[in-house]
């Protein structure tokens, strides 16, 4: 029995607990998996806890028709999340509180960094701790013999973390570029045929995939926040989305889109990563990009990621048209990856 | 110290051997690689042996100088192959010789046998194993507590079994396509600029990416052996390429070419796989497609697949113009994994 600590309940969390409770039958990957939510924490629709389970179904029920658990629920808790981090008995938390740019991945990082702390393995979708300060926390977890994953941050259930570690044994990545925001490239798309950039967010928006605050995409902290994640993890980078050299796609006009199209070409936000002597810098940028090129294909809210190694020739990663569904199956992904490694 | 017994010395090979013995030491993943060759077989080219390690510079010069290795080097053997694998002292067998649709696997197959019932680890390149008798090989691994790795079999170095073995837990692949021949791919690129079928395939053939007979590549039979080999693991299908709807590309003539690119379209030589009920289908066939999809961006020697689960949207793997290192670096990679987890 895989007993979790869930922070966030969310879009990603509710349809996690679907996918773990209700979905989980008929896949026969899933079979086997035998964990309950311990605990459930949230900002604003209170916090449930109970060292025998949740009852997931009704905490579901309530979340759907009242917008948050409901005060008569016996699981209510009143202890504080901390103290429930510090001292619930509980295999692995799940973090799925959303990025902070602000805030620079706190409190995320003081969650994760108590868990590690105390032992336990940690499963996150949130950017913000792997893109503020991965270094720390991964080695924190591995003096500590414990997993710290993170696959759902960038292009949500897209494995890139995992093709990077599994399968790029021995090279060393020299170089890194993609799409990663949907919300951005949705609108670009949308613009491309006629219409507004509102109307292209609000659409964005209503389907789920733009983040909470639309700042945080348009002005390319989202992106610069994957690119720096994917940078510290993957070249072994120390820097902050506050490091990376960033402009959103406000500028980009409807006349510029225009013009773009008619020679031959698309604006797309583009992230890129690369060494410069001891240093890897890394930048987020629209770029007009030939429509023959791989990353033209790119459409609507699908990202991609192109990766470069000094072994082989480019491998590029795309994720079409990614839903709410594909953040939980990345966190799903790691948590059997903790299973598997952990055993527990 | 891993001892191998390495078969076949053609391209891959040779790129092997000097990724390992003379690039390593640039490439910190390598360095602390402690691997000799004990045994390298051909068949045209002749065989060394020596268990305390071959002198893979002295091979590998004297390959490039007469095609073959000199007859007064000490360390040729006249001890046959069957016999090396049955009795050489070995922990890793490194399989790279040729497809063979005709003899449907053999004599690769029979040798990757030996080598798994003795208990010893195998890392091949050649995908007829895979293609026609994956289950069986698997199992006796298995079986035996040894790895059977596969990697470079489809997409060269492009990490797809990998991808898909550790990032996508607990999905069920639903469906499989792609473009997975470089020659073909490379051939119709060329044929829409206006180049003749000869002289495209002759360029193909001269740069390395065409495989060894052009029939295998033009009537679509080595594609087939990839979806089958990737149906075979990905699906867990027991199908060869016999099994497969294959059509190749010799039909396709300049007026098909032009006429759809004229309306928009690109022909490419097309690998699926299904779940048909309790079977899985498979088919290689030539399709004309959009110029907008994703597949009409793959250009030259380019190859992709895309993989579509229960659990999420489809994401795509693209191998942007391989080279012969590419296949080695994925034999190489497959090497360090059983480094990782055999601890030899």
């Amino acid at each position: 029995m895989m007993k979790t600590l869930v922070i966030g309940f969310g879009h990603v969390g509710q349809k996690l607990a679907e996918i773990l409770f209700f979905e989980g039958d008929g896949s026969h990957g899933l079979a086997s998996l035998n964990l309950t939510f311990t605990g459930i924490y949230t900002q604003s629709r209170g916090a449930l806890l109970d060292t025998e389970g949740i009852n997931v179904k009704q905490a579901l029920l309530e979340i759907r028709k009242n917008g948050c658990f409901d005060k008569n629920n016996p699981q209510q808790t009143s202890i504080p999340l901390t103290q429930a981090i510090d001292e619930l008995d509980y295999d692995l938390l799940i973090e799925l509180s959303t990025l902070s740019i602000e805030n620079k991945g706190e409190p995320a990082i003081t969650y994760i960094t108590k868990a590690l702390e105390r032992k336990k393995h940690v499963v996150t979708a949130n950017k913000g701790p792997v893109a503020f300060t991965y270094g720390e926390l991964s080695n924190l977890a591995r003096k500590n013999n414990v997993q710290f994953r993170i696959e759902s941050t960038v292009m949500d259930g897209a494995p890139v973390f995992n093709l990077a570690k599994q399968g790029l044994k021995g090279a060393r990545v020299i170089g890194l570029s993609g799409i990663l925001n949907s919300t951005t490239n949705y609108i670009l798309s949308q613009m491309e045929k006629g219409k507004g950039f509102k109307e292209a967010l609000n659409v964005a928006q209503s389907e789920g995939f733009a983040e909470a605050d639309p700042h945080h995409d348009i002005d390319g902290w989202d992106s610069a926040a994957k690119i720096a994640a994917l940078t510290n993890v993957l070249m072994q980078a120390d820097i902050t989305p506050d490091d990376i050299k960033r402009e959103g796609i406000s500028n980009i006009t409807p006349e510029k889109i225009t013009k773009a199209l008619q020679s031959g070409k698309r604006w797309k936000l583009i992230c890129r990563a690369w060494r410069d002597k001891n240093r890897v810098l890394a930048s987020v940028m629209p770029e007009e990009i030939s429509q023959q090129d791989l990353f033209a294909a790119i459409e609507g809210s699908g990202s991609c990621l192109r990766i470069e190694t000094d072994l082989m020739n480019p491998i590029v990663i795309v994720q079409d048209s990614p839903t709410i569904k594909d953040t939980a199956y990345g966190v799903l992904n790691d948590i059997l990856a903790v299973r598997e490694i952990a055993g527990c």
